[in-house]
């Protein structure tokens, strides 16, 4: 049986897992992404996490079929290169993180792609897909990224598509941290949400949300912060979350006005936290915008929560028991 | 050769044509919906054009190989019916009207369609698909219909996808023919500007638009109406005018964003009308709302015009030298 190795590089933490064929998880790791430093020093502490899951797993990452990469920033799997990555330190350049995990492992084959087309992949072929072979995966974090799966495949037209955080929901609206006005990031993202916050507390307006951050020693508001703020009955973040749950919600109504897809699927930090009372949430909000209101679809919780992104990697790697990128859902489990 | 019967049906015109397998139209003729009556006053309406069509073409209705027809309200080709079609007298029950046409007519087939997707599918087919595997129709009249074709066929998702007037652009903004708020069709349909305009007026602005109205005898503001006005710079109509392309460019901007298609198709009374210096006025105003603004889809003007609900309709039907429902682009001209 083959051994597949899956890292998810995100801006605060690499996680790491080894699989098997039957997607099962048999090592894995957590580790935080490095603050300082540029791209060589972290691409060592995703060989470190890598080399931990696999012990985990009994193998040595030499034994793998091979290693594959979810990560932000432009990736071209063609060349092994993440160029502008400026969530990770002095990642403003290209850099061939194929070639360093190689040299680093050991192992033959490692393939890349976009962290957030790997989650909505995994999410497709092995979680919620199995259910739903059309969705719109909503990954709600710092920012919001989304991904679309049409008859089980995901769909990016040119290259470019699944920008469901750029989807306009107020002509003049509040300014994206992309630059333009109104898109559903810039009302619903955990970064404009933090910048929003901050406002509201220097014009004195009453808070909890940096009080807790401080006691937390975080220097930022994490995703359990704005949960801890929301169960005190935090009136600041209820009001912000209301207005990212309109903005997200309408949103996701007019991509189901269009598209009638089976599912709305809620991943990311702040979905997977709020989880499945948000999902209803949403779903209630959705019904003011819906042209087919006796129709909507579901909408559901990641089903491989954190791990999405480093299964979704993992599934990057061809075997001779698993099918070419991107897995489709009827080849899997 | 096999000829091919077409009918459009439409709130105030039918459009009939006989087409041969290349898609050459060979007969065609137009008239006025029936404004009074019921189902069966329609489908005799129907009839007439369709045989003065085939009469242009030299061959009687029944040496057609069939007949389809694009329909508004709910289309069931399954059973030939058509419900709810509210913009025509009297059509508010189910009418079988595959089984009207066929007794009137002859003709051993008759195939049923949705008019918006009928249309977008003879683009996709025989128009600009050609050019752009991947595009959204904008089908600006009335209302604005809309339609995704990916990879040269059209996506509904569960059977009601394709609304793009649908897409919200105003959280919280001007109330849609539907009874949702902020949509496109609330600030492009010609139905809800010509509302928005006979407001203004009522509140004394000057505005030649119900002036040119009553001087052609017409009970609506009709397209030729709003060119005119524009072309005479009414300032109640550029404004109007303008506000349905902020509204029209931030959705297909939105749509873009997410499914970064090829093209985007203008079609419909008003779009065609307006022809390609609107297509480049809306492709400048998406500028301002697309996340990849060095990558913008081309915008394009449908390429057959008022004949595309029509020749759409044809294709539906099956012979032995033309492909089934809905037909590829690879396997049309």
């Amino acid at each position: 049986m083959a051994l597949r190795g899956g890292i998810d590089l995100g801006g605060t933490k690499i996680q790491a897992v080894v699989v098997d064929d039957d997607h099962d998880v048999r090592g894995q790791q957590r580790a935080q992404t490095p603050l300082k430093g540029g791209p060589p020093d972290i691409a060592a502490a995703m060989a470190t996490a890598l080399r931990a899951a696999a012990d985990q797993a009994g193998v040595a990452p030499s034994d793998l079929a091979g290693v594959g990469v979810g990560s932000p920033g432009q990736v071209d799997d063609a060349t092994g290169t993440v160029a502008s990555a400026r969530n990770l330190p002095g990642w403003d350049g290209s850099f061939a993180l194929a070639d360093a995990l190689r040299a680093d492992l050991g192992v033959m084959q490692v393939r890349l792609s976009n962290d957030v087309g790997a989650a909505a992949d995994a999410e497709a072929a092995i979680g919620v897909g199995r259910a739903a072979r059309s969705f719109l995966g909503v990954f709600w974090g710092t920012g919001v990224g989304g991904a679309v799966i049409l008859d089980g495949k995901r769909w990016t037209g040119r290259g470019f598509g699944g920008e469901f955080g750029h989807t306009l929901v107020k002509l003049g609206g509040a300014q994206c941290p992309c630059g333009k006005h109104g898109h559903v990031e810039a009302y619903a993202g955990r970064k404009a949400m933090e910048a929003r916050a901050r406002e509201r507390m220097d014009k004195g307006e009453k808070t909890m949300l940096f009080k807790l951050m401080a006691e937390k020693g975080r220097d930022r508001l994490t995703s359990g912060i704005w949960e801890k703020a929301l169960r005190h009955g935090d009136p600041v973040a209820e009001e912000l979350v209301e207005r990212a749950v309109q903005a997200i919600a309408g949103g996701a109504a007019s991509v189901v006005n269009l598209l009638d897809v089976d599912a709305v699927v809620l991943g990311g930090g702040l979905g997977i936290r709020f989880g499945q009372p948000m999902a209803d949430r949403l779903a209630a909000a959705m019904q003011q915008h819906l042209f087919v209101e006796s129709r909507p679809p579901r909408v559901l919780v990641a089903e491989l929560g954190d791990l999405g992104g480093a299964l979704g990697a993992s599934l990057l790697v061809r075997t001779a028991a698993a099918p070419a990128t991107p897995p489709a859902p009827a080849a899997a489990g």
